[in-house]
């Protein structure tokens, strides 16, 4: 057994605490919390144990949150970290823990590339078996990957035009986004990043507008030949990581979907295609998905684990990720109620 | 068994059809639907016969959706109609088929009074014996009735002022609502809705903000003699249908806590009493609460069927539905996330 622990308890910390817990070749040695909060009692109810700073030891005591011993004392113990904390601070913990005590970590999206090897499952997890530092790539580049990749197996790819329409917070997020505005930021890092994963032409241009559930992103992708009907994308994402529906409308109706197939915390794990947004001139074509931000990134997470420890080839773990998040189910399941 | 067929399969009417379902004294046999849509496919997928109008049985079939009859049959074989269609259809089925057929039904709170009996099981369970049509009053008026009754019995109250801040739309709304205004209503219906339960004297005024999750509503309530201290409201509400919750400070923080704890469609089915709302000067009480607007009332219209029916007593059937709906334990587990 891989000895684990989650460094971060927030929304990707949750997630992919959950999802190990349940792996049958790791063990989650435990989580770390910073503050002695809702979540951290969340934590304990869900029976994992708690490693806090050792500073802030009393403050958990004080509130009757059970301690199992400290962040150094959980990382010291752990094969691999998996740095689920806020943007920016994994790369902190990157130079002041990991790096000192030869730690292996996986560290988010949030993080600079230079803090490890980007990572996506179906693009390059055998490129990652050994590496200390891997960096799952965000929610969106993520999403993309699943996308490109299987289509730049199959048709030329000549240059992608990427438009992100993204969520403002997520549903949790106690700081916000402009409420009565719409932001923009033309050449967002997100084709830097797609570009670290695969090596395409791609352009990016993001746009944040007011509301939580899910990105609604698109591409434009003109091809050298022709390009893909829209009758063949069904063939080509059959076995991948993505729902394919015909019918959905609103980025509402997949979560309801969600919530209504009682799904924990309405997860989808999967970016859906929304087929009634394909439009094609025969050498391009047009086409937009939803991504379900908080949880896209839990399987690359548990690949990327497998990858780097080399606990799994690179089919066994992706379908034993599959089956723990249980992903084939919901993709069926989305895919029949928007069919 | 008592046969239950569930009207209208929406925000209420599939919650209330997977209550009937796991119910040990009733038989759901089936639920309605009117449009061929990702509802009817969850229906289905979930197990349930599905009856809709016979002159829209041919576009059910034209997607491959399988139809176990028309509207009427399943009415016809039901021994109480669960109408959960959209507001004020309840009133139009209840004059062209409940009435023409003699046949007993629950409506919902979007109904006008004049429907029927105006239900909650908390202060009136035994007076809806045997009455041929009850109407389950709305989210916010179960709520108020819910937190009202048990302060009412303890203390003399003089008089309350409810101010509401209602969500904008639900989740899974097309309709929506305004998303750069907050309109309003003073003299709104919920004071008269609540004295269709309760003989007390209360006003009430409703504001509708841009948002979808929760309604956070408050009440100023003045007594004859001494008011509740706070901590005498623990008590008070220890075996209700209301969860007690000392640190929540935003209604988004409930929602992440039922979907952390795993709860179908994060339903909490209880009213959150926010303490740290409490303030009070002696003579009066303020104290605000928020409630999932989606799901309070499915206990209600479960216990409605258990008085209508007399298959159970009130006892019995408010912890049956308790039990089925899992309510004790969700309230402990949001008590003790935010205690």
């Amino acid at each position: 057994m891989l000895n684990v622990c989650v460094n971060g308890y927030g929304t990707i910390g949750k997630r992919v605490a959950d999802a190990v817990s349940k792996h049958p070749k790791m063990k989650l040695l435990g989580v770390t919390k910073y503050t002695p909060d809702q979540d951290a009692k969340l934590a304990v109810m869900a029976g994992m144990k708690l490693f806090v700073p050792a500073e802030s030891a009393k403050s958990f005591a004080a509130k009757g949150i059970e301690v199992s011993g400290s962040v150094e004392e959980l990382v010291n113990m752990a094969d691999i970290v998996v740095d689920a904390s806020s943007d920016g601070n994994g790369v902190k913990n990157k130079q002041n823990i990991y790096l000192p005590k030869r730690k292996k970590a996986i560290f988010q999206g949030g993080e600079e590339a230079s803090v490890g090897f980007s990572f996506n499952a179906r693009c390059n997890f055998d490129l990652a078996a050994g590496k200390e530092y891997i960096r799952v790539v965000s929610c969106n580049t993520t999403s993309y990957c699943r996308i490109i990749k299987p289509i730049g197996e199959n048709y030329r790819i000549k240059n992608i035009d990427a438009l992100l329409i993204r969520r403002g917070a997520d549903l949790n997020d106690a700081k916000g986004s402009a409420l009565n505005a719409v932001d923009w930021k033309a050449k967002s890092h997100h084709a830097d990043d797609v570009r670290s994963v695969i090596d395409v032409p791609i352009s990016s241009i993001a746009f944040k507008v007011p509301h939580t559930h899910c990105h609604i992103n698109s591409m434009r992708i003109t091809f050298d030949g022709a390009a893909p009907k829209k009758d063949e994308l069904y063939g080509l994402f059959k076995n991948e990581r993505v729902a394919v529906l015909n019918t959905a409308s609103t980025s509402s109706q997949i979560v309801e979907a969600a919530r209504d197939t009682g799904l924990k915390r309405f997860d989808t794990f999967v970016p859906a295609l929304l087929m009634n947004t394909f439009m094609s001139n025969g050498s391009d074509i047009f086409i937009a998905f939803a991504v379900p931000q908080e949880s896209v990134v839990v399987a690359e997470n548990i690949d990327a684990i497998t990858s780097q420890s080399g606990i799994l080839q690179k089919n066994d773990s992706m379908r034993m990720t599959d089956d723990i998040l249980g992903i084939t189910k919901i993709k069926s399941q989305l895919e029949n109620m928007f069919s």
